[in-house]
């Protein structure tokens, strides 16, 4: 039982690293996102495109095929990151409205 | 227009690349928590640990503030994927158990 916790205590190690990981990870995607986001703005582009989110979650699928990873959970993942852009975009979009207003 | 589609593409470039080390990441994270199921299956160790689950909440909380990235958005990103820690080790041990029965 002792050895257990040992190793226990070893995954977790690296569960706390990869989690640290992730959280910079997924920091740096926002802060492209966002980029994106007033970009987009700034040039009237359109706030969606279906043709490029195909593309990503046809590609990450593969992408967890190839990492043992279940794909429907990186779909389920991407759509979960994705809801997080959208509400950052709709921030950008009505700070860009009351600027434009105000 | 023309050079903001070239900043969106540069911009999505790096937004495929963090992608798929999240995708990655996010593997090697299921491979710790199935072996840690695994364990704690085969040593009856209990499955949820609320102590450890509410340093892992804080530490993520600082880890996002740091980042600067939505503390909130952080919490709920871990609590999606421990969702997905927990079927897991809900098909460990139904898989234990059928071992056993059989």
């Amino acid at each position: 039982m002792a050895d257990a916790r040992a190793i226990l205590a070893g995954y977790r190690a690296s569960i706390d690293n990869i989690d640290a990981a992730l959280i910079h990870m997924l920091a740096e995607r926002f802060r492209c996102t966002k980029a994106v986001g007033v970009l987009k703005a700034e040039h009237g582009l359109p706030p969606a495109d279906p043709a490029r989110e195909q593309q990503q979650i046809a590609r990450l699928r593969q992408l967890a095929n190839d990492a043992h990873l279940d794909p429907d959970f990186a779909e389920k993942f991407l759509n979960f990151v994705v809801r997080e852009v959208i509400r950052h975009h709709e921030q950008i979009a009505a700070a860009n409205g009351a600027a434009k207003a105000g």
